[in-house]
Parts: C-alpha cells; sequence; structure tokens
C-alpha cells in the first residue's frame, strides 16, 4: 500500500474531568492500541474541555487532516453532555431526536421498567446523515457522520463501540513492532541509533528512556509493516549492544 | 480576580509512543492536577508525534490561545528528541549550543566520568532569549521562550522540572472541588442537576457516569473558588438525593 493510501487517525476526548487531573484517561491509550493493530495510526490526539466553541474547532481541524477521528465523552442524559450537538454544528447539519434511536432507548428501558424522560431522551439526538454505532452495553448510540466517530466517554461502553465499530473501518497493513531495553543511557546509543534509522528508512525507531533505581535505562522500539526488515534492524541493535542488554 | 484575568494552560505531549498505545501517558495526567491546584486551569491538552511540522504547527497554535503551553517530551540526546527545534521555529529563533546549557552538563557529566560526546551536547541546544528550567535529577535542562515551557518526557525529570517551575508561575484563585457518587443513573439526576447549574453560575458541576458490577452511578463534581459556595450546592445536592449516596 503506498504511503498516501494509509488511513490515519486522529482521536479527540472531550471532558473536563481529565483535564483537571481527576481522572486519568483511559480511553485514548486503549483506543491507540486498538487502532494501531488495526493498521490505522494515530497522528494527533486532542483532549478538550466542554465547551462548544472548543468541540467544534477541534472537530472540524481534525476531521479535515485525518482519514477518521474518533471522539470519546459527552453524549449523555446531562447538561455537560454536548458533543453531538457540537459535532452537528461543526459541519452545518440539523440535529434531533431521531425516531431509530429513540427505538432503542424505548426497547432497552421497557425491559427494565426505567421512564424514558426528557434528560434520557436527549440520547436520541442524532444529526441528520449520521450511521448509529450500537451500544450493547446500555443502547444509547453512538453515531457516525462524515468521517467523524462519536462514541461515549464511559470506558465500558467506549469500548463497547469499539469493537462494533473497528471491523467495518478499511485498515492499512498492521504495524507490529519490537522492544530491546538497554542498561545504557540515551547519550550512548544515540549515535549507532542514529546509523540504524538511517540504514532503515522504511522503519520507525523510536528511543524511549526511563529512569529506574536512580539509573537512566532505554527502550529501543522498531516499527514497521514488514517483519523481515524489524528482525534484522533487532538483530544488528542485539549484535552492537549484546552486553548492555536488560 | 476577574475572570479574563485568570491565567489559562494548554499541555502538548510530543511522542509517538502514547499514539501507538505502546505507553499510557503520566505526565499529561500529574500536570493537570497540579496546575489545578496552582489556579491555571487546563484548558486543552494534545498529542503530537514526533514530526518537526506538527510540533511547531500545535506550539503556535497553542501559544496564541493560552497564557502558558506547557510541553513534554523530545529533549533528549536521540534522533527522535526534536522538540527543542520545534519551539524555536515556532518562535522564528536561532538555536546553537548554549554555554550556560553546556557548563550544566559537563559538570553533571564530569562528576561521572562520562563522556559529553555529540550526542549529550544536544541537549544543550537551547534557543536565543529563552530561560533554562532546572533539572536535579540528570542535569540537562528544560526552557522557557515566551510563554511555552519545554520540559522532559521521563516522568521523574518531568516532575522534578515541574517542581522548579511552577513556584514561579502567577496563579489564579485555587480551584476547590467537593464529589458526591449517588448511586443513580445519570437520566434519573439529569433535571435536578439543571436546576443547581442555574442556581449555581459561578460553579462549574460535572456529571460523571461509571459502570460497576452492571449497573450505572454518577459522581457529581463541583468545582469553583468560592468554598462556602460550593458546601452550598453540595448540601442542596446531599438533600435531593439523599437515599442514593454510595
Amino acid at each position: 500500500m503506498a504511503k498516501d493510501q494509509t488511513p490515519n487517525a486522529a482521536i479527540l476526548v472531550i471532558g473536563d474531568e481529565i483535564l483537571s487531573g481527576r481522572t486519568r484517561d483511559s480511553n485514548l491509550h486503549f483506543l491507540a492500541g486498538e487502532l494501531t493493530r488495526h493498521g490505522i495510526p494515530v497522528a494527533e490526539a486532542r483532549i478538550v474541555a466542554d465547551d462548544h466553541d472548543r468541540i467544534v474547532a477541534a472537530v472540524r481541524e481534525l476531521a479535515a487532516r485525518h482519514t477518521h477521528v474518533f471522539t470519546s465523552g459527552g453524549i449523555g442524559p446531562t447538561h455537560d453532555d454536548i458533543t453531538a450537538d457540537a459535532v452537528a454544528d461543526a459541519f452545518g447539519r440539523r440535529i434531533d431526536v431521531r425516531a431509530d434511536a429513540r427505538a432503542l432507548l424505548e426497547a432497552h428501558y421497557a425491559t427494565r421498567g426505567t421512564e424514558l424522560n426528557a434528560a434520557r431522551l436527549r440520547m436520541a439526538r442524532i444529526p441528520d446523515g449520521a450511521t448509529l454505532i450500537d451500544n450493547p452495553v446500555s443502547a444509547a448510540p453512538g453515531f457516525t457522520l462524515e468521517n467523524v466517530h462519536v462514541m461515549a466517554g464511559v470506558p465500558e461502553v467506549f469500548q463497547a463501540m469499539v469493537a462494533a465499530l473497528l471491523p467495518g473501518l478499511r485498515g492499512g497493513a498492521p504495524v507490529l513492532s519490537q522492544t530491546l531495553t538497554l542498561l545504557r543511557g540515551e547519550g550512548d546509543i544515540a549515535a549507532p541509533l542514529s546509523e540504524l534509522v538511517r540504514d532503515f528508512p522504511e522503519l520507525s525507531i523510536g528511543s524511549y528512556p526511563q529512569f529506574r533505581n536512580g539509573a537512566f535505562q532505554v527502550s529501543i522500539v522498531v516499527r514497521g509493516t514488514e517483519g523481515a526488515r524489524i528482525d534484522a534492524a533487532m538483530t544488528r541493535l542485539a549484535a552492537r549492544f549484546a552486553e548492555d542488554i536488560a
């Protein structure tokens, strides 16, 4: 697959709770791993507050520059759930309670004897032209509008929506990776690593230092779509630093 | 303090390892909490790949819209450490090895008998006009250029740099918060919560659902700078949902 045909993605997490430090994100981390395995590399991620204008601006910018945008959060029944309306606005679409989404909620709450009140009915607000994303956990659907996939923030629901959505998206060649951890500082390995980068231009080679027990070590991560090339790079790296492998 | 005088912040995390799902971010989460407590609310966060143009674009956009931008990652000695040059480019500044940063590295490595090789010397590349941020862990400094604070990606170093930097930044009134968790779905509490939002416009009131043991519960987080108003809102909330408090 030519490089310019490889799909890519942006992730947009919507929620004050991440930006205040109250909650540590898990959806972005989960989805980044899933997309990488599916061959849709993530080029950028953003976290914005529950603010209409910021969501609209981020959706427009990210949708224009990426094959796919995946959002997390802000599609529940409360006052701070404003993502669906913001995504509709970003594309100039009308949004209202839609019959198909309403039917899903009616069926779900009927079996539980729960009232489908005005707040819950807000979760059936779907932009014109969007297709629904199945929510097997709690019925209220996500949706896809243009190249933007709008999903819930609750991790159990988010993960179920990703599982429903991802098989239908065309992935590129899966990205494979191997890691070698060396008991050396990055400064010792930088020069040989640059040679490796030069000799394997088709691979992505990253150097990730960690601080353990008062000393630096470094993990070299080699990623690419051709397993044989990754093997060749790792073999050379392991031979060069045989005495330093963790 | 008038609302338009309240400082705000953006966080920019630079690193392929977060976007590939290999590493779960911790610096963004840590800094978001520190800034919130310091009275500098975080309005947006971004994670971009180790890509010069993406870093330059993100720095320019975020610096123009926020009081402060804090970056994490990409200032080590290897080929994928390109943040310092990108930040210099974003502001049109010259960048080269600077004597003060070089002196810090020389002193640090001399005591360890470690060679200050060409790769390590890259960590003394500092843009013209920048002030250094102290690194008590491993010497290689961060820097502040204009309103952008450039720090390391290794969490131990990042946290030490934040500790060195933050006391010197003017904070707004500290944001206080209280949380009440209710054993109810969001759909049950949405209407009374909207009344609370209407009656306490100076507070930020968020509703964060969780899925536990097959049922939804919800945490209501009330945030603001006036403790008495937060108390009043929480008291009303607790009275309204007395039977549902977790």
